[in-house]
């Protein structure tokens, strides 16, 4: 296959189903949901055995136990994935809300309309439950996308492609508006980077070696998600119930997750009160804690069972460790504590434990970071728990959309005029 | 000079001057704007005496008389850059606020808050103009600024960089949160556009060759601004005397700005009663018309002084010529005028004339651009006529911010969670 005559038949498609989806009605693109959500229900049994043949391959290749886990559908995976895209048709269409308008002195009406992207290419590891929502957000939000799963995905990403394609034709859409790419050549990511005439913004999702080399290569904008390192901190006038509740949670609820806390600040004036019940209970909990020399002779001083200690390193304060392991360090107040997280955040979340209004407000405004938060855990950084309905991912950078990306983050907004004839003086 | 280390010195100042400028409050970013609009008028016979060094330089290297123009300071313009920082100064402060809190089923209350970006790279022609304007909205929005001017006006935009540093002083204001590139090397803009760790966003003004390289080249977002090739569409259900009063403004109003209308389209069906009146009113303005076949057969059946008639190119649809000159197309219709514009827009600004509701609605939705409006001259697309106060430039890109970009374009929303010791579940 030549791939590059290959992605830019698959480019050309995309822009002309973009213009197709920027008009579509909510209607016709609810229908559309509903319609792939019937098809992949109805193709359960089709879907079961591509997903067999790509699990067969994966043992063969001595995939890791993760990895193949991610990898599976189930049944119950399968009416998830088609619940999935009925909570996406229940949401409300962003596409065409106008706002902000106002009459300017030339007479002239001026406001803003949200509007679809365009083409969305999307890069994505081996889960084939991505393929699906994916699709849907991408469609609702009115773009076209084009999807370029995980290769040991193959298989069960053709079956649930043609549950998509079905689907569209069933509302009368352009199947073209969902492309999932066919083939497992490398050399397409390369291309899908550098079609800026087709392809209107890429969301890499996946490793950050994978991530970095896409923000390096890309000749298109990208939306990234790199890493979470995302801090607690426990200010002097913390409310020590709520600080071991929040960093319980924050770290303990699970350890894989890009919202978990990855560094515990905690302030010098109490230290010694605070952090031996904290300590010990993230060592009851099987967790490591890698302490700054003071934290550290607080908490052997407390008596924290030595094999859960160990000294930090300077590495440790820029870790994502997504593991049973949380960096501590004592900081001397406010300043010190912002100044740190500014300095070796990843810039996805931060929480503040603390009774103090002012310090809480200073917090919320001067750390840098798309989600900062007062007395609640990390982990609530989450397009659901945010009320977004469904997210396409997490971003880390700062312009366009921060944290948690629904399909808001998916469309942008133009100017639109509304005249009578009024020409400039 | 060493580039590399004298731009990874003026990338850390940067950076370290943005955390204490999106912290400051709106009065200390206020004062400072003053201060430096003080400075600049008593600084007046300094910075004509900069000014005069460039221009007997450029005299000497033979630039063109339009360069020269922008090159020039007078009483007038240096009076006109401290009024510019002035009415910054009287426009509400974007950072800070809070928008769209809700109470999630969780108990946490969820909304956003407008931050800052952190540091702005701005590179720009040999405007010095500029200098003061891009200054005064990166401090406005919170976010430090490093700019890099055209080598021509290195004088100016050092004489005009000390009074931005005195006026930081004065206020209190690290006098590093703008940063004027001391050097005309221009190694300097590789350097710039590749420092991700220090730069959040570079805006480039100027040519569609630099801006191109910098795009191509960048390491770090760009909100850019590429060519203007502005469409207006004259609808069948058009009224015959906004037609001629649009196009009239719209393509005559002044030849060298980016919102100029490039394009005219008109529908078959009117074009025989309405595009002689429209053509003989450009001929008369000294316009040329690149006429498509069916076009050109209608103006010259009505007697258009041929001088002023070319048959139009392919590429004539795609120029943004910046002169007395028009390129005519007649459609069939508002689909293929849709169609039309966007195939060949640079997606600036576009503009339908039409009492038709129905046409004028579907036109303003489908058409892919900065700016779409209705019944109105393409030359309103202008931060100020928009009513942002002022603009740092005009963006063609589709993601984070479209068209004219003011104070609001400079920042981005975080998430910010209120809680009270909720845990996820």
């Amino acid at each position: 296959m030549d791939i590059a005559s290959y992605m830019q038949t698959v480019g050309q498609q995309a822009r002309a189903a973009s213009r197709v989806l920027a008009a579509a009605t909510t209607d016709a693109k609810n229908q559309a949901l509903s319609a792939i959500a019937s098809r992949l229900r109805s193709s359960k049994d089709a879907l079961l055995s591509a997903n067999a043949a790509d699990l067969a391959q994966a043992r063969d290749d001595g995939l890791e136990p993760a990895l193949v886990d991610r990898l599976t559908l189930t049944e119950k995976g399968i009416e998830a994935m088609a619940q999935g895209l009925e909570q996406i048709a229940a949401l409300p269409d962003p596409v065409g809300e106008i706002t902000d308008v106002k009459r300017r002195p030339s007479g002239i009406q001026v406001g803003k309309m949200r509007v679809p992207l365009g083409v969305i290419g999307i890069i994505y590891e081996a889960r084939p439950n991505v393929t699906a929502d994916a699709a849907g957000l991408c469609l609702k939000s009115g773009n076209a996308a084009i999807l370029r799963g995980g290769k040991e995905a193959i298989h069960s990403n053709q079956a649930i492609a043609a549950c998509v394609r079905a689907g569209l034709g069933d509302a009368g859409l352009p199947d073209t508006a969902v492309q999932v790419i066919e083939t497992t050549d490398r050399a397409v990511v390369g291309q899908l980077i550098t079609l800026p005439e087709y392809v209107d913004v890429i969301v890499p999702r996946g490793g950050k070696g994978l991530i970095e080399r896409i923000s390096r290569e890309a000749r298109v904008p990208v939306i990234k998600h790199l890493d979470g390192n995302c801090h607690v901190y426990v200010h002097t006038a913390a409310d020590a119930d709520k600080a071991v509740a929040i960093v319980e949670n924050a770290k303990t609820q699970r350890y894989g997750t890009c919202n978990t806390a990855e560094s515990l600040l905690i302030d010098a004036a109490i230290a010694d009160a605070q952090l031996p019940r904290i300590g010990q209970m993230l060592a009851d909990k099987g967790v490591t804690l890698r302490a700054c020399a003071q934290s550290l002779a607080i908490l052997r001083a407390a008596g924290v069972d030595p094999r859960h200690l160990e000294a930090a390193q300077e590495s440790d304060w820029s870790e994502e460790y997504l593991a049973p392991i949380i960096a501590v360090r004592v900081v001397d107040g406010l300043d010190a504590a912002i100044e740190h997280i500014n300095r070796y955040s990843s810039g996805h979340t931060e929480s503040i434990v603390s009774e103090n209004y002012t310090a809480a407000m200073r917090f919320l405004r001067e750390v840098d970071s798309a989600s900062v938060m007062i007395n609640a855990s990390t982990r609530f950084a989450d397009g659901f728990e945010y009320g977004l309905g469904a997210e396409i991912g997490i971003s880390t950078d700062k312009i366009h959309a921060r944290g948690p990306v629904g399909l808001e983050g998916l469309t942008s907004q133009k100017w639109i005029v509304f005249g009578n004839g009024e020409v400039r003086r």
